[in-house]
């Protein structure tokens, strides 16, 4: 009889395999399981090659669940949907009272509160744990967002400290997130943020390299000059990386690359969460829109047939800049947009954790952040330190110290989107950021037309300014009278 | 025994009330219901007073439905989701084969699907219609837009073509969408194109007032002016309506509506289905998000002071503007945006065609929505031309006459976006709309980044420019050698 594993694993893709080897570097051993058996055997190997690590493969379900000490937690890395209720049926069978399973994948938060309620039923423990670094992350220290059962999670909380990824002086990437399917929840504003970066490091791509005629080289530099700065991130030091990249054929790899985005469905959800929730969230959206525009390459190309033809092909006019000041203007406009980014993807988490009395900490959020996953940025330590100082801010915007940053770039921001317009270069996410910025800031919009409008066709009703209440005026017939 | 009823209305709230006094001075006996008698008693006293029309009101659900001819047909218009059960229910007990049930709400066409289903196993047909045109509407001639059982259709055919509003030289203002619940989506996209029309307006309306310092005198001018151009529609006729209307208490009524503007779903619906489908819908999806930061007086009331302490108020300078120039260069902006938003709509009902093989004809929606409808306009001419130049037509940008007359106005929006962006008024439409045209007119965007990132972090893989097929790049190993 051997000695049990401390926990298991399966779903023994790259992330799984990784995941594994992880958890079995820090020390606990680990059992793996996958349906496809080749899979087993290749992380058995790798376990043995990179340093003997504790890792057991198992080709049955049955003897892989039973070599794991009680209460078992087996976490699952396979596809969202129908492959987790299938790997949840697999393995359920041999599990017993208090065993716990653990989804790691980028599941639905319904899915998972679903899921957790029907293991309820049978005396089993649920988590649904966003895990975000992308291989490297897996495998070296990710950040973990664990929500669900909070007994399933103290049970292995030992193990997801050392996991996941350590920074100094804020700890372990990893907090219990909250109830219910709020760590799924997390985990895809967290990708829709994502998506938001992406687009606007594209941007400032664009804009310096459509208008201010920047090689790859001279980018490769920015970027790399900007990552130790105020930007130091993940994405704008893979984007330096990238730059750097030679292609094989000749010139760099980034120019070969076709111009179209793929997707994988988190981005969708955080925008159609935002709908549901009535929250704003406008750079977000234009990033998956611009994706959404990157597939119809088709068409780009007939429509710029279109429009040349016409008189202006894809860059409208060449406007004389000053590089040196336009690197560092749409240095500026970048953070700033980023700031609107990052309040929308908050505000997102609260209005869901207010709806579903989650009582999410925004702070604590962007802590774990801080490392392993790809949004991982000096910056998330600024976000945690505003919800420090204020746990009900309303919005990041007006954060003393993120209003003082804001104020210092809008000339530059300003000038930037101006400058874009008016080269026919399109930047979805950082226009749409400055537009909810001058929404937020603004006393008063000209919503009062659109109730206007409203309570004229469809006797909606409206509010006044001066005096309570709900009023309705009979537009129509007072506008024919004074036509009279 | 008296004569039976063609048709049958059951839901006598004032949209209700009206269809059935329109359907019956039309010439068609009608039976109306209501589970509140009081507004079946109220709906025969209209019918007496405006003309002695055909219309017979029951308090009993049974009575109702036996006074209405067979095959009989009856109009819903309850308020959506449960209560539109609740009254099938009702009803459906005392119907026969072959009957049927129209529901003339703003359903989430879903529901309309599952109901069609349950009454085609009952032998019952279903419909699902889309009214637009608020109570005016449906009183004197709304926009129709019956989906579902087109047997069932062509069974009240007549009544709907003369209910309809008519419109010059295209005819009455219905038509059969197509199957299950296409009348319902039809609908709501119209929906969402209205919110981007409304959104529109009421930046032309904040540049004009803030920017261009217009009184509401002025601002009556100008959209009375716009009213005889190509802008003439219901939405700026009644823009200039509101313009000119006098509050009791001194000043003009619209300045003391409270900038906050309600919303009711089918706004959100689009946004949601539009990421669904990969249609990218930024203006109608700014619409939305300006409808909630609207909400969010408050907040903004407390954002305008923190930044107005920090050395800028609502208006962030104020600009010299030649005030003729900037009216005309905003109805251009307008105009040019609204062809944006009407192209994200068109593509958006297209999408969803094609996934539900509804074969939907984008020129005949565009033909229904001349008269009757809130977003009626001589615009929507234009819309059914381009559609009948080209059926297959990918987007209304690219269709030549539209092309042109973005080339002419490109000049006049961009001036307005930009100088609203350096006054600090946000145009999240325009702007929005701008950055779509800017996109979809771009042979080549920066996605190649976006893709590059993706496949650098997340191993997703890459197509290239110049060879077939799916890439995927070492990107961490290749950059860290780089550096060594």
């Amino acid at each position: 009889m051997v000695a049990l594993s401390r926990i298991g694993l399966a779903g023994l893709a790259v992330m799984g395999q990784n995941l594994a080897l992880n958890i079995a570097e820090k020390g606990f051993p680990i059992s793996v399981y996958n349906r496809t058996t080749s899979k087993v055997d290749e992380t058995v190997e790798r376990a043995k090659q990179e340093g003997n690590l504790p890792l057991y493969g198992f080709h049955d379900p049955e003897a892989f669940v039973r070599s794991i000490q009680k209460p078992r937690v087996i976490i699952m890395l396979v596809k969202a949907g129908p492959p987790v209720d299938q790997t949840i049926k697999t393995l359920s069978i041999y599990l017993e009272k208090g065993d716990c399973i653990i989804d790691g994948g980028n599941e639905w938060y319904e899915n998972t509160e679903r899921r957790e309620k029907a293991m309820a039923e049978l005396g089993l423990l649920y988590l649904g744990m966003g895990v975000s670094g992308g291989e490297e992350g897996a495998r070296h220290g990710p950040s973990l967002m664990p929500g669900g059962s909070y007994e399933a999670y103290k049970y292995i909380e030992d193990i997801l400290l050392k996991v996941a990824a350590q920074v100094p002086d804020s700890g372990p990437c990893v907090t219990y997130i909250g109830k219910g399917g709020s760590g799924n929840f997390v985990k895809m504003v967290h990708n829709g943020i994502e998506y938001g970066d992406m687009q606007l490091i594209a941007e400032a791509y664009d804009v310096l390299k459509s208008v201010g005629k920047l090689s790859n080289e001279e980018l490769h530099q920015v970027f790399s000059e900007w990552n130790k700065g105020e930007l130091l991130s993940f994405l704008i030091e893979i984007t330096a990386d990238i730059f750097g990249i030679k292609d094989e054929k000749g010139g760099h790899l980034v120019d070969k690359v076709l111009d179209k985005t793929g997707m994988k469905g988190t981005g969708k959800w955080t925008v159609q969460q935002a709908a549901e929730l009535s929250v704003a969230a406008p750079t977000i959206a234009s990033s998956l829109d611009a994706r959404f525009l990157s597939g119809l390459k088709e068409e780009r190309v007939e429509a710029a047939k279109v429009f040349t033809s016409r008189g202006f092909g894809g860059v409208l006019a060449d406007i004389a800049v000053d590089k040196e000041k336009l690197i560092d203007d749409v240095r500026q406009a970048l953070y700033a947009s980023k700031i609107c980014s990052y309040a929308q993807g908050m505000n997102l988490i609260r209005a869901k954790s207010i709806e579903k009395g989650w009582d999410l900490k925004l702070g604590e959020l962007a802590r774990i952040w801080k490392g392993g996953c790809i949004i991982r940025a000096v910056f998330l330590d600024r976000i945690k330190k505003a919800y420090d100082r204020n746990p009900n801010l309303a919005n990041l915007l007006v954060d003393p110290e993120f209003a003082k940053e804001i104020i210092e770039r809008q000339s530059a921001w300003r000038g930037v989107v101006s400058l874009a317009i008016n080269s026919g270069i399109s930047t979805p996410g950082m226009s749409s950021s400055l537009a909810y910025f001058d929404s937020y800031r603004r006393e008063r919009l000209p919503a009062n037309l659109v109730q206007a409008q409203r309570d004229y066709f469809g006797a909606h009703t409206y509010e006044r300014i001066d005096v309570l209440g709900s009023f309705h005026t009979e537009w129509f017939k007072i506008a024919r009278q004074s036509k009279i």
